[in-house]
């Protein structure tokens, strides 16, 4: 790529960038859009910024000043760490700076190491690959390679005590969390005759636990009672909606079809059908509630302790002789229990993961197999054929041309947007409990696609299936295939992370999408104040694609960071962006959906190392590929990457599996209300009234 | 081998049993012997068997009649997991041999693939040798080789339930044993300023636990106190002897000289040195008593808990947010702590655990090396460079001619006699903090390289260095190579085998060498009772060579036991005659020196698997030496022993290394007296009186 036309493109973004920022300036000020721009804020009954004092800047002033203390009050523990991770990357990549670009790039400019042949920009002068082959030169990279590796032990190692102190802060706050006394048990054997579900389980643990076992909650097979009270929901919704319409519209009552999607059937009048529906389904729920909470039992519980102690304890040790039943661990928030996941047991579990993971491998090295069968399926003339109802558009010769050029795209297009989706569905099926513990394995599933596809497929795509025969038996070729590919990739990245910065994180914070459809939708669809709420709420942050896109660009800007010391400087304005776009996002507009206190930590602490091992043996190669004969002092690197991810596995891991005693020895100094926790775990579909409550204990 | 030589050495091993076991018969009738042939009936208190009624196979039917519960309460849950092993292993072989001696012994009896070049013997036709290059009678020996896997799939988990029960039962019983009681506790961070150690665990743990910690032991550092203790110890038992002496000898005062070993110096009055001796020592002992318990502590403690659960409880879980301050784990007996070993920090222990592993994976490989250069420099002419007193008897020409002959195996024979004591201490160096854990250590190091030496050793050994070249980077051919050495060497396992049993049981029985010893002691050494009794202390099982050593033979036994089923009925009896002659010495004999309620079991559970894959590895390249078409149908074999540990190792092992719940629930029913358990941990030279004990409780 040219010099010119990339800085066109640089400044192309940037402007962009801008227009966006001043949009979101002055459309936030409008009170109107209040609720798309500070929802979190709304939602926690907190004062808005003026708007007469609001200018273009004062967001930047506001994130800045905001402490981490705000950002775990306002947002929670895991949305803190997720800053304390963008931080540990901007400052790795600062002090890396600091240090190489005044160095390596007048070292590389001076030099005259580049191919005279054909294409080369003037970007190109300024890499590695302007050294010589084997030039004494090339100690000062191999200095930057460990000064990186340096500054990144260190900064991860500060990171994960602090996120370490971050975790033992919040579960010992003075806050009463239900999932601090609960234990979740499964794999429980079937019960002796004469003998109900909780019998067993009381009777069991009581003799464990004599002093602090409170009471236990057997989870139930509520698929049916599920769909009953979805429907009863959705009727209130339609009473209560059609109730404003009639309203409203001063008299006239509003009818609906009762056929598919209210499109077909007969017309009734929505305000007695909704009224008749719900007293017909109320009596149904309660008879069905009646039958889950005695039949449907399964053989997983919640267990509830009387102290944090107590519960910490439980979920860590072993009740039964053998590790296959009795499995107990700590028990997940109440709103992220995936209640379905609950009674699958232990074998299962192991053989659904390892089935997964086989199938996600599978996905990740010959996901272009089948998208390149259905596109060669998908033509236009087979199209046709199956769906004939398109011929007419077909035939207009305009419109042919533009479907012949896109449809061989459209597969893969459909199964990039699906992936993510598709990821989070296996990663569920692989008997995971807790919603947050899903996210981190997709996470990890997606953050690894992307490496594997993006990175080094765009890196050495052409460049391998051209000379896969001489790899072929040679499997360390590909080391040094991957460095000698990556200088004329440099720029092309660069290109990438500025195109992803300034246009993602401009369209993040003005929110133009999010504004459009509330807007859309509070004109034609919402008809009452529900509605309306519904459609502002606001997501959370989405760390099952926003954490792999993080890491990837850590991984391209680290690989490169050497190479090609240019991409630091994007590299930094990427995470320094990123950092206050997103903490303007977290004070005002996200609201995490659950909170692990910082289980996602040790995920990204894995995956930052994962990038870091990645560059030092592209490094071992390229340095390979430059034929330096010191080459071989590159070599302690990796593996002292691979003690410091064990030592800190060793030293930190257990204590963001489950509770150390020391911290649950700390919390609450009243005794907290364990019927009021023991109730927060009942879900909505079996909470229907007192009466239900009382039952559910008595089961 | 031929036949007939075979046999003769095979009827020559079984009549020394016959001799050593009549020899046993007629000197366990004399009564001066019972306490060499019953000392733990004698140490227990029980009854002898009454002398007249024995005969010579009486021993056997007390054998066969004893049940397990006998064994667990005379000798123990470990002896009896032992047993467990030891039945184990005969069945699998039984149940083989039922199938595989009526079937293949003949299949290959009448085919005639041996090669007629050269030596074979009449054994070898009754081998696998002696079916033809991909025969169809091969399948006959592929069902074989599935069906002995099967048998020991079925054998071990049976076992492992078992065993699992066993120790469930003895965690369970009503006697009150000291370490369910205690949690060792190490790596505890530096105190706080003005804070006792006691003070800081005692503050840490009573946060945690209120209601159950009872209270603290600290580790400290008692090399000198122990030295003094015994010196001190040494003189009161020169006092009783002397004492003694003075006493038969009718008046005349015992003398001796204070020099090196009594041997040299001043010559004095035994019973007035002992006696200032001890006068002199006492105080000493007081204030180094009171030095250590003050000054000497260290960063490790014992703590006490009030029940069961709690101690088991506080054993397995996390205290501190970090793994490597606060690390707990259940506390070993206290005749097994390895006191010097407990302070070692959690860093320290992980290094020098890889250190030793490192020393010991040189030792199995390299161990000719330094063995050849120290042969090479004993020759007699340097030997008597260094050791000129030795010339006189090097210049008689008979003496020189044996030395010379001997000379270079000498560092050998040290060398392999030396081994299990060596690998013993470099399982002490790591930092294991008990006893028993180091012999299982020690007994897994001895066993890879009994496996590596002894049975790759001989069965390629030859071979492989003249085929060196060939295997060169094909690593590969090293399984087929095995394959192919294998049928030469059967026979000259059997004769080991057979060895092996009938006289090492024989010497087991007969404890000819324990009998000559104790005579001469008694004679010439003891002067006291107490001496008499230490002459006939019996020892433990020494597990840490006799399990190998019995592994050895199942690893041998397994790999030839489609190759030349014959070595089956040696296995066979050697297990049995094992079982009947160590059931006696169990019985009568031997006296465990610790308890572990079982942990061997894992241990010997993943060794006999180990056996079992390396056998199906063989077979895998045996049947591609034979050409057999099918043999990629063996594949799945190793698959399944590699699943089948894993499964195990879930489902079981963890109840290995830690206490259930549901087992420490019950237990003693009258609350046991914890002031009681706790002075058992105080080691006899800090335990000199009630006074000390006192001042133990408050530093």
């Amino acid at each position: 790529m040219e010099l010119s036309s990339f800085i066109t493109s640089l400044v192309t973004s940037f402007v962009i960038f801008l227009v966006l920022m001043f949009l979101f300036a002055w459309l936030s000020r409008k009170p109107g859009n209040n609720v798309v721009y500070y929802p979190n804020r709304i939602l926690k009954g907190l004062d808005l910024p003026d708007s007469r004092t609001r200018n273009p800047f004062s967001w930047i002033k506001a994130a800045l000043s905001s402490t981490e203390h705000d950002v775990v009050s306002v947002s929670g523990v895991d949305t803190a760490v997720y800053f304390v991770f963008l931080s540990t990357a901007l400052t790795v990549l600062l002090l890396s700076g600091i240090l190489l670009l005044p160095t390596l790039l007048p070292i590389a400019a001076t030099d005259t190491g580049i191919r005279q042949n054909g294409a080369f920009s003037e970007l190109d002068k300024l890499s590695m690959g302007n050294v010589r082959q084997n030039s004494p030169r090339l100690w000062a990279y191999m200095i930057a390679v460990y000064w990186v590796s340096m500054v990144t032990y260190f900064m991860l190692w500060k990171a994960y005590k602090h996120v370490s102190e971050l975790r033992a802060a919040a579960l010992m706050s003075a806050e009463v969390r239900p999932e601090q006394f609960a234990v979740l048990v499964r794999d429980i054997p079937p019960p002796m005759d004469g003998e109900t579900r909780k019998e067993q389980i009381e009777s069991y643990f009581k003799t464990i636990y004599p002093g602090s076992f409170y009471t236990s909650m057997v989870i139930t097979d509520n698929k049916k009672v599920n769909k009953i009270w979805k429907e009863l929901e959705g009727y209130k919704k339609k009473l209560v909606r059609a109730e404003a319409v009639y309203t409203q519209s001063g008299g006239v009552r509003p009818t609906n079809r009762i056929g598919f999607q209210g499109l077909f059937g007969k017309k009734v009048d929505t305000i007695d059908y909704a009224s008749e529906k719900i007293n017909e389904l109320i009596p149904k729920l309660q008879s069905e509630q009646t039958v889950t909470l005695r039949d449907r039992q399964l053989s997983s519980a919640l267990l509830f302790f009387s102290s944090k102690v107590a519960a910490a304890s439980a979920a860590q040790t072993l009740h039964s002789r053998t590790l296959d039943i009795w499995t107990v661990m700590d028990a997940p928030e109440p709103r992220q229990l995936i209640w379905s996941n609950l009674s699958i047991n232990f074998y299962e579990r192991e053989v659904r993961k390892y089935i997964v993971y086989f199938i996600v491998l599978l996905v990740i090295l010959f996901y272009m197999i089948p998208i390149g069968i259905i596109s060669a399926f998908t033509t236009l003339k087979n199209l046709v054929k199956l769906l004939p109802f398109i011929k007419p558009i077909a035939s207009v010769s305009s419109l042919r041309t533009v479907f012949e050029a896109y449809l061989p795209q459209i597969a893969l297009i459909v199964f990039l947007a699906m992936l993510p989706k598709m990821l989070m569905f296996l990663s569920k099926v692989e008997g995971i409990p807790s919603e947050s513990h899903a996210v981190r394995a997709a996470s990890g599933k997606y953050f690894y696609f992307m490496i594997f596809n993006v990175f080094i497929g765009v890196t050495i795509g052409g460049t391998l299936f051209g000379t896969l025969k001489e790899v072929e038996g040679h499997p360390n070729r590909i080391v040094s295939l991957l460095a000698q590919s990556l200088p004329d990739n440099a720029t092309f990245f660069l290109t990438y992370v500025a195109l992803k910065f300034f246009v993602g994180y401009g369209l993040e914070l003005s929110r133009i999408v999010p504004l459009i459809i509330f807007h859309l939708k509070k004109k034609y669809v919402c008809k009452t104040e529900a509605d309306i709420r519904e459609a502002w709420a606001p997501a959370d942050f989405k760390y099952a694609t926003r954490v792999p896109g993080d890491l990837l660009i850590l991984t391209i800007v680290l690989c490169y960071s050497v190479i090609a010391p240019l991409i630091i400087v994007f590299g930094v304005i990427y995470f320094a962006l990123g950092w206050l776009v997103l903490r303007n996002q977290a004070l005002n507009v996200y609201v995490p959906s659950y909170e692990t206190c910082g289980r996602m930590w040790p995920h990204l602490h894995t995956r930052f190392l994962a990038a870091l091992l990645l560059y030092q043996v592209t490094m071992l190669g390229y340095f390979g590929v430059k034929a330096f004969h010191f080459t071989p002092m590159l070599i302690p690197l990796p593996v002292i990457t691979v003690i410091f991810a064990v030592v800190c596995r060793n030293k930190f891991y257990r204590f963001f599996q489950c509770t150390a005693l020391e911290v649950a020895s700390h919390g609450p100094i009243e005794t907290p209300n364990i019927e009021h926790i023991y109730r927060s775990y009942i879900p909505p579909s079996l909470s229907f009234n007192k009466f239900y409550l009382d039952r559910f204990r008595d089961v």
